[in-house]
């Protein structure tokens, strides 16, 4: 029987009785104020959840997709199907790269001709690894993270955002967890608030110390002296070590590096895309106006913005390797001549080189 | 007879006939969603609409508040609750300067005991004073605006803000009316959305094209080269040139220098606290938790965050002169070294270098 628990996530599966088989993920769109899991039974129910942000978070998508697909798989969908459910899942969403690398494994296993359950199994294997890969990136990041420090960070990149304790989050987390007194300043992260919503909830739930700001905030508190260092996820690194994130982490580097501050990006080498020579060549999601000139929520709809006021709303923004302090992966703590020097890419799996 | 128009206040008096004296304002707390006129009967009324934001912006609170105590004084209030009413409503915001100039010069009318008609008469002059600074700051910043120019500005400092036709939003109109080709990006200026609410609301009205982003995209905008120049009003310039304006404004200022782009202030001489050697000098105002925790609107309260998420709430950040290109103010448009070499101050109407 497998049976695996993540923080937005459940999955459980009997290979004698598939009918029973049950992938469960918390409906991110309603934090914190309704805790609503939602049974997801297709693959285009996966999608439409995906697309909608129910599921969210870089590495959480990348395992939540492969899941669905291997349930599908031991349902009994053929093997045409199953090529056309993978390609429409790598195309839910276009800037995290977690979610094409984790259907390009799925599509060499269809490929392959392996059986259904052992299908599932290379899912299952994706959601282990998300695990064991956060806990590393905690091991490596929590070495930068000093007693008494400051931290700020942005969007959600805890353990709703993956299948482990998360990225820049589980870093803070696990800082604490070695006895560090530690405060947190959360972004809330416009538009669609991820971080009042998310973070702060997780946090919560953690017994962490932190504050609430506006995006806005952030320069003046670092004029301060509030914060000391700011720490983010990343939906794609590219092979110079420039990278995507959530829009208004470039504002931050920006800013981090006027002050003179370190700047951290945390995340699991299934974000490093190879392929991809530079952060230019990263695709930008552009999403609905919607969600910049109003909000919506358990509350429903409210609207605030002029009638019809033009929006421009990109999910992501790009951060170039020049601002960044400190990449930290699961396979290590990197500066950037260690991606000039090939450093980086030699720490890789070798099965990641092949791209 | 006294009728003043503002696009967010009116006021009528008859001499003979006090009862009718009629102080109006628009509620920017429901705009662009519904448009309230409030009749503000006395001074406390007034401060407890400033405190609530229905009367906002530097330059327009101080004129609304000079004529909520003229018109306490025609309607018989003695001179000892006339100098308390000016102190009270002195100290109903502590972070814009254009309400205590303003209270100053109608208190130095109390204490030398000029009739109730001639206070008003000072007020009356404040908001005329008003509309005439606003045309000489537009006439002086429309020279710095570029046919084809893609100009960003945050918060609200139009119309709505001023009694005229506002500071930096003034000046975007101006180069509009001059024939220039413009188009703004409006940062919605969070919490309380003064730009997505305020001025889109007010560009739609004057046809001048404009795209509304949430603030932490405007560093990719000047990444990606959207955006030329930033234009932001203020609230108080120190004797330096350091100056307070809507949160958000400091990170804007570090963003423009690390993009290598043009970065101007707007505002009338009555921003000007002399008496304020640097921004450090500068109050600001912390707000309520339960502005960032959610929002408030003709929506009723909508609440997004963890419950009882600790917040930090400064309504203002300090940019330091070193950051600013340049000052547009009515008596001309300055760069930093015109505040060292005593320039800006030369230039100043006599009255205002006695404090």
């Amino acid at each position: 029987m497998i049976n695996l628990n993540a923080l937005a996530l459940r999955f459980t599966h009997i290979p004698e009785n598939t009918a029973n088989t049950a992938l469960w993920i918390l409906n991110q769109s309603l934090l914190p104020l309704k805790e609503e899991w939602l049974l997801l039974r297709t693959v285009s129910e996966m999608i439409g959840a995906i697309k909608t942000l129910k599921v969210r978070g870089a590495p959480l998508i990348g395992v939540a997709a492969a899941l669905s697909l291997g349930q599908s798989a031991t349902k009994g969908a053929s093997h045409v199907q199953l090529i056309d459910e993978a390609r429409a899942l790598r195309a839910a969403r276009p800037t995290a790269v977690n979610l094409m690398l984790c259907m390009d494994r799925m599509m060499a296993g269809i490929a392959s001709g392996i059986t259904p359950e052992e299908l599932l199994g290379i899912a299952v294997h994706l959601f282990n690894e998300d695990v064991s890969l956060c806990a590393r990136i905690a091991e490596n990041g929590a070495e930068l993270i000093g007693n008494g420090d400051h931290i700020l960070t942005h969007c959600n990149t805890g353990g709703l955002a993956t299948a482990g304790s998360g990225t820049a989050l589980g870093v803070i987390r696990k800082a604490n967890e070695q006895g560090k007194t530690i405060h947190v300043y959360v972004d809330e992260t416009r538009p669609l608030l991820q971080g009042a919503r998310l973070t702060t909830w997780e946090l919560k739930k953690l017994g962490i110390p932190y504050t609430l700001i506006t995006d806005n905030m952030a320069a003046h508190l670092m004029r301060l002296r509030k914060v000391q260092k700011i720490i983010v996820g990343c939906d794609r690194i590219a092979a110079n070590g420039d990278f995507a994130n959530k829009i208004g982490t470039y504002g931050l580097a920006v800013m981090a590096r006027y002050h003179r501050m370190p700047f951290y990006v945390a995340g699991p080498y299934t974000t490093m895309d190879w392929a991809c020579i530079n952060g230019d060549r990263i695709p930008i999601e552009q999403r609905n106006a919607s969600e910049v000139s109003g909000l919506e929520g358990v509350f429903g709809r409210v609207e605030w913005a002029a009638p019809d006021s033009p929006v421009y709303n990109p999910a992501f923004d790009v951060t170039p390797a020049e601002l960044v302090s400190r990449w930290i992966l699961d396979c290590g703590v990197f500066a950037g001549n260690d991606f000039q020097a090939g450093r980086v890419r030699q720490s890789m799996p070798q099965s990641m080189l092949q791209t």
